[in-house]
């Protein structure tokens, strides 16, 4: 007989009765709130076409490299789970990889990625026995059907969700025709896109020429000079800001900022074109640009996210099979305090600036980046991130941050997924995080119970609004 | 109607019914024993003068960065708050800067700040309504009015709090007056200062210039020669040692040492006095006076503290309006192990000495500073510091140090404070998280019930007691 | 009256009672397996000869360097405690040095050797009053009479303590011969050893050259030709295997890997033999080392183990006058992601490679450690080591690892000492701490309790016979 597979009310509340009793009243209050999804990686077109999605391994399992890293590093191969490669999709039996994955499905325990699956295969599609060999084709099937009918098309997920908003993230080189498509539809979805420029921006990305080339074309400003290069940002935040954007987002291997002056940006900006670079001129390049999008940023309005500290495709073996995300991005220790000084030695009194910060290194969040965001008006926190977007993950966030830097220096969840049908168990795990946070801060008598409900829905609702400018659009022209 | 303001007894103990039961008890051991505060920056013109203090503005929120830090990270002038700039105090009224402040007063939620102020209001002043927009007014007057009572004199409230040993910190260049005028008072109160010489060792400091000129009129000596200079250290450190100091304190941007030959260390000297210096002349200079002084250390007894790792003013524009110390010093890496071994292949073995080590740098807890102290005869841990100097910080440096380290290379607790009022408050933090961390220990079964009163009094008393060696004051003749 | 000694049975589970419960239940299913212990420094001699122990300093004090490095820290000179010095054993009396620790044991509050040596004492000596002043003669002479007889020879207690499996360490210069009486015997034991070979790969060692001149003379091998040295390596692990060695073990200074061409690693290995190396080739030798050992392992099939971190022979005078591994090895920053990559450009994607990682940097377990093994097939992650292998050290361990790389990439506990008699409590100590791990996971609803169990019995035994190769071993001639 399968084994039951029901979510626990009480899921990741303390044990002690005292704080479960308090966090269980402050998640009642908030539990019910829509969804604020301000930086994700979910596929536009998905709520452009709303078409459905075909099955189970497809949208769960192949696209998830949180969950294929987990088999993967067990030894199982990724073709076998039916995962890309730079060769196409493998030849594998949907049907089978699913099976390969519930067989291992063991592997997840203690892991965000089984809780998230559990809510999604509970909650979402209504499953009620575990995950196992013994129920790997009942699940397939089970999905499949649910996938083909019209409650399960994007859309429909959308609203029953109840998201309010949602950013996905797209490159200078994208058209945003989906984007475009949404909002013609007449659909009251809110999804909205985000500039993300590392394309034009990485000089050492396998694309970068030709990135820049479709950067050339889009906007038809000369990208190769150096104040075209700008302009042509320019004209595409514009764009962006037109389709909805209020943020741009900026992965880099480190935080490192710079303050050239024009003359020498121009020169840097000549050498890493022409391809004669240097990894100290890339990296440098990088860094000036942090500073140049600040100071769009300044113009603009748009709030700057800065996601540094992956290094990225780690495993040779892999990246030349398979290309890049593919679960291979390995945290690095990063640095804030001096990457970050000369953007702030240029921007840093600005109280015009939103700059929010994000780390794949925890040793950061009570030393670098607490008392930073602490102290400048323009620096904020990002929640915990990718590899810390988990309970304890999370935990450790707000133990290690919210003394220096306070609540209010915080800017609510993101969720920073493509796996759509994951959201609400995302959003919904953060929630539940939170309100224990806030359950043992009243229970130890540090704050009041009426504050903590206050923080409960500034976390969940307050601070994500304000950070992220949702509720006062830019104008698309604002920079004009 | 405004909230009631009351601090919990059981503020800051485990929500566990049984952790919270042995905390209890043991605070009621410990929480009645009077104040030892070996380390802060308390003005000792206070106790020397006994002057009544003008107004809440200018005792509790213009000299307090932990306060206005906050405020600003959130886009408030401080120009507003009748912060002093380069300039002088703005022309704020100190009641508006007040209101501001209390209409703020929600950021601080979750933070030391909040407790320490709540029980300033709440037992120092006796209000019973929470600090908000509405009640602003009413806390400015109560406590303006209370401050110009004989009650509210630092002597007084000096006894009141229950003080047994309070030290400031003073540089080389300074007269000591103050101090010499406590002692000749004949009032009781036991406070005495620091040998905090980095005036005179950090070249880098924009007033180098001035504090040797200083240094060389206050000794007689020829500070400008390698000899004459160590000389003049030697006379100020008798000097200190006759106005009560127990203890030198060293606040360097790391924790680099050097033991450089005489003739080295001379020609370091004259390169770094000439002005003819580089950034790594600094460094050297700072590091191989740690190890002088530390020399000085075996001879007269003077214990050492090190306190390393913050970059100072790192807001470039705040420093230039504001100049230093205002709320924007930002803690960074730091390492100990490689830092400290030229220090310690020379004295590590002294019994003799004792230096006891800080850091803002938590990650070094288990992995640097526990080792070493559980090692060396001649290191000691310091309490959690500055941005860690909250209930989280104290139970991470608990819970990352004991095990190595044990409780008896530690040494009791630290202000730090120039918030003299908030010293009772900051004392009674760190006495409920340790019984709280004692607590667990017992309820787990890992200590007695009668060991952890035996440690709590230590953690309270006895460790401070011995490691600034407080109870066998040091000759002012030792060195000679 | 002396105070009672006694072990609580629900010492280091949780106070919260519905926790307790949950690890009461999963402890009373595995606290009776017997112990598995891959990795150590016991004294095979022991095993082989089955000779009483002698005294209680000798055997419980003068080796253990946990015990004597916190009396040291606190000013007792290591003479007084019969430590052995460079000239040989103090002319102390073994009864005068048992007194001294014994007045000193509370030092030991809250740390893991308090705990350890209670059980021994407890559990294994069957004393029922605790160690103190007063009863240290009692402890010396009931312990000394327990040593002598029978009951308390090597195999006896082996027996006793149910062990199953026990490793011990040794280098390429030993001739293996206590191994072999041990199997010679007859003796039902599985005591087995693991190749270390740091001694002939470290060229900073004082012995290098003397451990080379063994190398070449056990091996036959023209150790001084790249070939021939490899070729040795190659006979060493055939024997090593040959002794029922599954692993071997690399204590480096750093996790560095490099993956020289067959040209530079010759003229690199010609360099450091002539003698004319410089710090930088020292360790890129190390370096290429570790990847050659994965090649070997690659082929043989043996476990790698890599230990990295420990600034060895931290204090100058106690070198000088004690020699190696006298307690003061102070663990250093450590990175993993860049260090490793060469190595992982090789073997990144072997399925047969096995590559067993431990750190004394916790900084590493969340960004480090925990994403590579939640990635590459050949990674697995050791437990919490040394400095960390403690209550709260694993409890960091599971906290840290277990979201990015689940349980399964774990590989149960190592005892890692050369403390026989601790052997059972320390295993006591790791499934205590699971089980409380484990335990909230289940008060959390985040696993079920079902899953708990399976866990535990994984964490106890499952993954460590797994990762080591326990039941599959490896056969002598494999390499050939």
């Amino acid at each position: 007989m399968a084994r039951q597979l029901e979510l626990n009310p009480d899921r990741l509340f303390p044990s002690d009765p005292t704080m479960r009793g308090i966090a269980r009243s402050l998640y009642a209050e908030i539990s019910g709130l829509p969804i604020v999804s301000p930086h994700g990686h979910t596929d536009p077109t998905w709520f452009a076409d709303n078409q459905n999605w075909t099955d189970a391994t497809t949208l769960l399992l192949a696209p998830d490299h949180y969950v294929y890293r987990m088999l993967y590093s067990q030894g199982i191969a990724l073709d076998d789970l039916a995962i890309p490669h730079r060769g196409g999709v493998p030849a594998t039996d949907p049907r089978k990889a699913w099976r390969l994955f519930a067989d291992n499905y063991r592997l997840f325990r203690g892991t965000p990625s089984r809780m998230w699956l559990d809510h999604v295969f509970a909650d979402v599609f209504g499953i009620d026995v575990a995950l196992e060999g013994a129920t790997a084709d009942l699940y397939f099937d089970t999905i499949n059907e649910k996938l083909a009918s019209e409650a399960f098309r994007p859309r429909a997920l959308f609203d029953r969700f109840r998201i309010d908003f949602l950013a996905t993230t797209e490159g200078p080189q994208d058209d945003l025709s989906a984007h475009h498509r949404i909002h013609r539809s007449g659909w009251g979805g809110r999804v909205v896109t985000t500039y993300r420029p590392d394309a034009v921006i990485d000089v050492e990305h396998e694309n970068f020429a030709a990135s820049m080339a479709t950067f050339a074309e889009v906007t038809g400003e000369d990208v190769y000079s150096w104040t075209g290069y700008l302009a042509a940002h320019r004209k595409r935040r514009a764009d962006f800001r037109a389709a909805g954007a209020t943020a741009t987002d900026h992965g880099h291997p480190t935080a490192q900022t710079a303050n050239l002056s024009t003359v020498e940006a121009e020169a840097l900006f000549a050498k890493v074109t022409k391809g004669a670079w240097t990894l100290d001129d890339a990296e440098l390049f990088r860094a000036q640009m942090l500073t140049e999008m600040a100071a769009m940023s300044v113009e603009d309005g748009m709030v700057m996210q800065i996601h540094p500290g992956a290094f990225r495709n780690h495993n040779a073996g892999l990246f030349a099979s398979h290309g890049r995300d593919k679960g291979a991005d390995i945290p690095s220790r990063t640095d804030y305090v001096r990457a970050l000084k000369p953007l702030l030695d240029r921007f840093g009194t600005s109280t015009e600036l939103s700059i929010i910060l994000f780390t794949l290194d925890e040793s950061v969040y009570a030393r670098e980046l607490a008392p930073l965001a602490g102290h400048y008006p323009c620096l904020k926190l990002g929640p915990s991130w990718w590899f810390h977007d988990s309970p304890e993950g999370m935990r450790r966030f707000r133990e290690t941050t919210t003394e220096t830097a306070g609540f209010y220096n915080t800017v609510g969840f993101n969720d920073d997924t493509r796996a759509f049908l994951s959201i609400p168990a995302r959003h919904d795990v953060a929630r539940r995080v939170d309100c224990s946070f806030l359950a043992r801060l009243v229970a130890e008598h540090r704050i009041e119970d009426w504050e903590a409900v206050e923080l409960a829905h500034e976390l969940t609702n307050g601070l994500v609004r304000k950070a992220y400018r949702i509720d006062t659009p830019l104008s698309a022209a604002r920079a004009a």
